[in-house]
């Protein structure tokens, strides 16, 4: 359950992202007991680099915590946005993140897939891997993308860089309901059974 | 009974808006014990696109969440404003104000009615109808209005967008008392009783 | 008991003004039974349309619901002020600062008297009364002023517009002591025994 | 015990001063009890004039409530301070100081002694000695002095102007050791036992 | 345990530093009786002369004090950071941080190492010792640097300045495994067993 959250109308050009926590973790663990709903973990995001970067690291840490207290498992959204950030898919910067990340003691840290002219993403996203230490690391899904090239660069984050798994949003509800349901099983099979990019291609064409 | 306000004193070229909450919804239920009022809801308002966006976020979350635990509903005013916002009459930013409310958990999103050049308002409001999921959401009066425009516009909204109703303020106390009542009983079949423009008018004039 | 207060240091055209609680209502309580003082009710000074004003709404709106709680009366100085202020003593502006109070649910408003160009103070002030619907609204006394233009300008505010009555400060203590006694008991046969501004003034003259 | 404070660091001209309290007074009390030593009040310095006065007016009215709570005294340095302020010395500012202590109900209210070309600084603290009502007016030791010229201010301040002692700083621990415990001695001599400035200079030193 | 922390992204020409406090000395406690790790004391870095100090001084105070509480020490990281700070490194303005140290009753403060034209760092940082008063200094070890350099500093802190020991992180971990022990154990002789530079350096070098 994703606890804090913003619009996108006031750009960075204008003031820096601040992401408010709307509910706190005492909340989530009501609702889930009356809802009857299997929540396992509470996500957060944090802009690192953001003039407000202070005050989300604090609700981050007490995110992280509660969560843990609550045999919950904790996922950051550790995004590096704001006027001090020049590129945000910057691989060092996308290590620093992660570093933050395990810094706060986050379960899973989700990071964007590092982008650098002459630079191998898959490589260089090792680095974010290591300075993670003992968190996972899961990749932003991105925007809408061809099948094949997604897959491949999921199969590339998994088996190349390290990477736990990926947060795949538009890549599957932007889809229609079959091709989608096929999109699942095909990011699951790279992800938790090792499939090859070819396999899971198959899967998605339904083959 | 709504829980926050504002003047509108500091204009937006000046500082962005915020309207603060004013009481708690502890509060409100314990006037409602004391009262005997029979106070069904709250209400609050978020101006979306302000700098102070963040802080109305989380209010807002908190007054929703606690009017359910106290088996009240919520309304929530959504309005995209501030320096950010460029036109608060967007079709797809006004469905986005709804989307914000479903992601709120609100029972009702009051918000305005779409104008845009070359757009039909009542077609292009549908948008905001169904980003608003389970949300029901309510139409802003508006200003003033010559009576059949406004009852062919109710309509509109109602039997054509699928807006669950209105929230009329100008247009009913703004008029002589008598006046004021067929007004109520014009909304209401228009509303609640699916009513035609011209039936409603009929009703109107206390034929 | 007035609650909130701040020096004149820092003027408008530096900052907006901000008047913030010194004490919270339960100290006032704790006060009034360890002094045996008979404390009626408490103070609080808003400035609409200030910078702050959201701020100060809500300790407005907590200060009148806890002096409730208490049997205590509340009464708030409403003064618009700040960079978005051009005209103070705008009748329209203070019949919106009483509308304010009756929002807020307090006994008393305390306002400025309106004035402008060509208008006539008393008949003006009448529509500040309206707006405030249940709730009673007392004038604020202003600067020192010649005793009989003070006494006509109190009866018609009483006797005319409709207020209660006048929270006048600089116009008694500004006095030597038998001077300031005439002038409440002036005051005091104006507004509670309906005497005429020729009576009060021979009162003041102590005849 | 001095329980807020800050460095020196940013200038007015950079930012308006603010000093934050560190300890509660309820923590200042835990000590007390804890350590065995005989503290009898806390200090709280507030910058009229500052941007920052809202809060550390709230703060100062708060430790000078919770310090009578615990039966100790309250001391409050009152400096008008910050872009606002164009003569901190100005003898009615000073007079507004300690008239702003006596509104917070502090017993002692420090405050600098006044300064003004072709104005008796003595005769003119009067006005702040009055202002204060029932609070006991201290005036802070200023930079290190020649010795006569001290405690000839010193009694005046005193003696003169009414002011109940001094904070005396400086002109005590930049002496060295023995001198200093015969500052302390004049001092005494002149606030305590009303000795002359004669007096007081003999005990200084050392005869 | 760090309790606080922030990104170096937001330049001090862009905003003056703020490390907010992540998590209370409550949790720290529960942390360590869960984990059954031997936490000995916990830390925080304060920038003074930042536009945030007031905020950073009430953290420490109520960290040192709530250490305290718990049996715990208490280290806080005194730098002197932000656009009022024109030299970091000047002495006078070192020993101002560790006498703050002092004032907020903290067992030891670290501070980086004084550096100034023409004068040695060694003698000049006796005035920060002096100033800490009952509080003990140690010195952040800084960048990396040439080992037989590096122990000399170290030495000249501790056995001319009067440090109690130093904070060294560059200089160990940047060096493979083997060559970070044996840097261990020569700080360690420098720091504990009074041994000379030459010995330390003999025992880097594993002889």
């Amino acid at each position: 359950m994703k606890i804090n959250s913003k619009t996108n109308l006031v750009k960075t050009s204008q003031a820096d992202p601040f992401s408010n926590v709307w509910h706190d973790v005492d909340q989530v663990v009501k609702f889930k007991e009356n809802s009857g709903l299997k929540i396992l973990g509470v996500g957060y995001t944090i802009y690192l680099g953001s003039e407000f970067e202070a005050e989300m690291l604090v609700q981050a840490a007490q995110v992280v915590y509660a969560a843990h207290q609550h045999g919950m498992i904790s996922v950051l959204w550790l995004y590096p946005r704001g006027t001090a950030v020049k590129d945000e898919k910057d691989p060092h910067l996308i290590a620093g993140a992660t570093g933050v990340g395990a810094c706060l003691g986050t379960d899973f840290a989700k990071v964007n897939y590092p982008e650098k002219e002459g630079v191998d993403s898959a490589e260089a996203f090792k680095e974010a891997i290591k300075a993670a230490g003992r968190t996972k690391v899961i990749c932003a899904g991105g925007a809408s993308d061809e099948v094949d090239d997604f897959l491949k660069k999921l199969h590339d984050q998994i088996h190349i860089s390290g990477a736990m798994g990926s947060a795949t949003g538009r890549n599957i509800p932007q889809k229609p309901l079959d091709e989608a349901i096929h999109m699942c099983n095909a990011i699951y099979a790279v992800t938790i059974e090792d499939a090859t990019v070819e396999e899971a291609l198959r899967i998605y064409k339904g083959k």
